[in-house]
């Protein structure tokens, strides 16, 4: 099918391509001309300008927007408001809050345009293996776009099948799922992204045990010196702790036990703050996934207030400060 | 090779199955009799205690160890001590705590016994699958056992291979390793149980957040009905969270998406507390490896003490209680 | 001098017994009329509702609003709007959020009437203690107010001098603090409260691991049946750890060392929640403060998924689930 | 009563001054003679060496040991076994381990020889203001040296009476508790000081939460430069946070808003460790007090290499590194 792409860095370009190597037609805008031709070059119609991008549609319309989550994405989606028209789809792929969703899906609703939000997992791998997408919407929309969708996902793939799943929506094997209504998909986008961050932090200190049982500190016949390259390669073998992070973190051990070419400040994104103010809204406990967040904040803190602070509170008990006990 | 297997339970019965499978022979016992003679019928040479075992194993004899970690496997060990002889080997493939490693092998040692601590991951899979072991002891040792642990680990399987690993150890890719001098594999294992709660724990808040996301102190336009069943299946499909701990979830909530025929308090074994410790001898910080832990401790604990303090002092200072402010 | 009161709530109705005490003069208003009427036979002007309130105070008006945070605050607060006139005040007391504050403080600001925040703690113990005061607004009109704060603070007291302080605003060592523009005080407000949750975990902490000290579960030499009333008792006494919740803990524990009379369902208010916000906000780790509101949500939940979900792995990967294994 | 002191370092020296000053007759030895020579020239009898010590006192005799935990305590316990006689009483004023209480008392008990565990708070503050003591061993021993502990005490001073304590032990009242069989006062102390880690990473937090308003990354109608020191300072006037840690914090704040004057790195003592150490082996969640523990790791940890490990995986999922997706 016919499909409008607007934004065509890594991600959106490679988008484009996965559809177009399986025939679909794609017209397609960025703001940089160069990306635009880049594509253009390999079979897309390109655009100047989302205007020409529209006009060169036919209605109704499906744009899919690949752009950075907010200012970007919210002055885009305010400029196509104004030109598309009912019954055209707007489909919000990148790393958007969910509750800024509800908010442009109702006032797109009453120009008759339909939105859907789609959380798009999968980096640069996406271009060969497909993207895990995750889907906010009316089903009668996203049922219309389910060509797009299903070429895009990695398909059902050499993955054992789980037992208990007949007569369940096979979209979802297939590696796409309509979540439900609109934000939805991008909320469980940005669970699935809280889960990374606590995963990461897990895999993270338990090497960092590993790592210090070298430590001088210990008794001479209680220190190892363990291959960390060894121990993450060996785990990805039948251990319970397997997992596709393991498989990074093997790689990335395997050239450089020491991991020195890579920094000790850890940025963070929207979704593992969000995650954490979703779970304080519901009122559940997220011990893990704050704990790997507030990991990165640390790393980044040159500061270090709080830990003088308690510096400050040992040297006033250790008495040397004039102040009286009680 | 020639073996002797003391302990026949699901794991001890398992590990004789698959070495005789392919081709080694096993001498083996239980203190259950039953449980010798059932491993007999498959073709093992059953013994009636550990003497017998020792008489019908040709010397320098292997005994691989597959008990509850404790005091069975001591006395086991201590009766093994006296009837052992010189260059003869123990292996020990339970959850062993690797301080109990480095001593026995001390005491081992005297009499020339060699002593290799084997942490074995893989539960009833392992038969079928093989079992992800990680290894203890001298390397002259560990090789002369290599047969066995060759026999016993997975092998490469269809698993890709991880860049830059040419010119490594070879047997790590086969799933097993030897990662040092007595007690380091059973640290190792230990490490493995301690990134194993946290993972768990932080696929359990993820999922939390996702089910809470219904609850009815939400805005009504803010509130989704998830499907965790195809949630957890959608992410098994190229998503950065995939995972075996994931695989199974998505196993268990195909079948039951409530999960209410499952326990609400969950038990912890010796690992995760001894990962804890290790940490702190080692003065790593291990936030999200602890709080998984607390919370299998929380999930226990039905008297609720602490949050009646935190009662007791808010009725406290909402002035109920006959105290002054100071 | 004079003020109008709005919400004669147990904070209400004793900030206007201390200021009348002090001989300022009060218009109070209260939705429930027989609220109105106590504190009328103490010698308070009765209003009827708003109006009436507004049209009893002299202008330039200073109308102190001490309601629960919310809906009726900011009805109250719209109400207000229509009848105020230029250069009156209004004081909110109440536990708002600061954003809050800022947004309304802006509207207000169109009428040329003033708004200040005034965060406020100490519960009943304040009618005779006083009132420890935050507060946020413009300096000017702070000071005209200033007659009201200092009557309503709790003053210096016996409470030791802190040393270095000379030459630094006075306002400060009798209770109240002018913290900064509008919000202000109700932002640091609501990180005292958020640092009250984090001392009170830590107490309840403690205490947990004391009175466990007698479990059946440690060896017999170990353990001990503490007397927790003595040691939160003992401990008021020249300890590092001595402090005012210290003293209501000591109060609670004498008469009922099981604490079996208080809730084990903790609730939670807003700021708790805010503190948490602020901090990601911020990138500041709050790891302290996190895992003290986690405990009361905790503390709260019936159902128990989370640890279900551990026992559902558990169970799958102890072997009993037919899910194979990678 | 007559009393002897080994080890007369800051805490044990100002021990002997406290018992002089009201009249009791102290016998007094440290390994640095001028140490002795001091306390000797303000009324102490010196001793040369332990012996020296144990001869010039009556029998039964009380030594009190006031020496780092560790090694130095365990080798004068060892030396004064050999030559203190049945009914002597060996009272450990230090830092140690409740574990190494019970075994040391065991071991004394063969030759009669008793033995006293006393957990010691007051810093340098104690000399004037008394000491908080939590003390295990047998209630007959404990009350022989009821002079020495009387005196130690700070009494009741002006601390108001908590409710409800009629009839029970008077001796908590003026600061000292007999918590119960040896080892149990170190560890009440040793929690005590775990809970001391507790309340100073919360107000940590709070003032971090506090400062980083300031920041340049918040809204600019959002950010406060907020007066630290006076917000610790208002907080000790009729506050829920009141404390002895906040006395202390205002006095460093007073003089050094940014704590430039103090490290980075803090240091953690052997209580904080074992506090955690005795939750994990009672299965008590013990979140908030080894979060603080860990902050004091990580203050030190220069690696990062935890920090690395996330950078490495983002690296990986980013899509620059050769590693195949699943």
């Amino acid at each position: 099918m016919q499909i409008g792409i607007v934004g065509l860095g890594r991600m959106g370009g490679n988008i484009g391509r996965r559809l177009m190597r399986a025939g679909h037609t794609c017209v397609v805008y960025d703001h940089a001309p160069q990306a635009t031709e880049a594509l253009a070059s390999e079979g897309a119609t390109g655009a100047r300008d989302l205007g020409d991008l529209v006009a060169k549609l036919d209605a109704p319309r499906v744009v899919w927007l690949m752009l950075p989550a907010g200012k970007i994405t919210e002055d885009t989606l305010n400029d196509l408001h104004k030109i598309l028209g009912a019954d055209d789809v707007i489909i919000d792929g990148g790393n958007t809050f969910y509750k800024d969703d509800i908010r442009r899906a109702g006032q797109l609703r009453e120009q008759g345009i339909h939105y859907v939000d789609v959380g798009t997992s999968g980096g640069v791998w996406g271009l060969t293996r497909g993207y895990c997408m995750m889907i906010g919407g009316d089903e009668a929309v996203v049922k219309r776009i389910d060509p797009i969708l299903a070429t895009l996902a990695p398909g059902r793939g050499d993955i054992p099948e789980t037992p208990g799943r007949e007569g369940r929506d096979p979209r979802v094997e297939n590696g796409y799922m309509h979540c439900g209504p609109v934000g939805s998909g991008h909320f469980v986008k940005m669970v699935h992204n809280g889960i990374e961050y606590g995963l990461m932090q897990a895999y993270a200190e338990g090497f960092h045990i590993l790592r210090h049982k070298e430590s001088k500190d210990l008794a001479e016949d209680e220190r190892y010196s363990l291959d960390l390259a060894d121990v993450a390669e060996v785990w990805r073998r039948g251990s319970v702790v397997s997992s596709w992070l393991l498989d990074l973190t093997a790689g990335a051990l395997a050239t450089d036990g020491t991991l020195e070419r890579f920094s000790t400040e850890v940025a963070d994104s929207g979704e593992g703050r969000w995650t954490i103010e979703a779970a304080i809204e519901e009122a559940v406990p997220a011990q893990v996934l704050s704990a790997a967040l507030y990991t990165r904040f640390r790393s980044r803190d040159a500061e270090s207030f709080p830990e003088r602070m308690l510096s400050a509170m040992r040297f006033g008990f250790g008495g040397h400060h004039e102040f009286p006990v009680k």
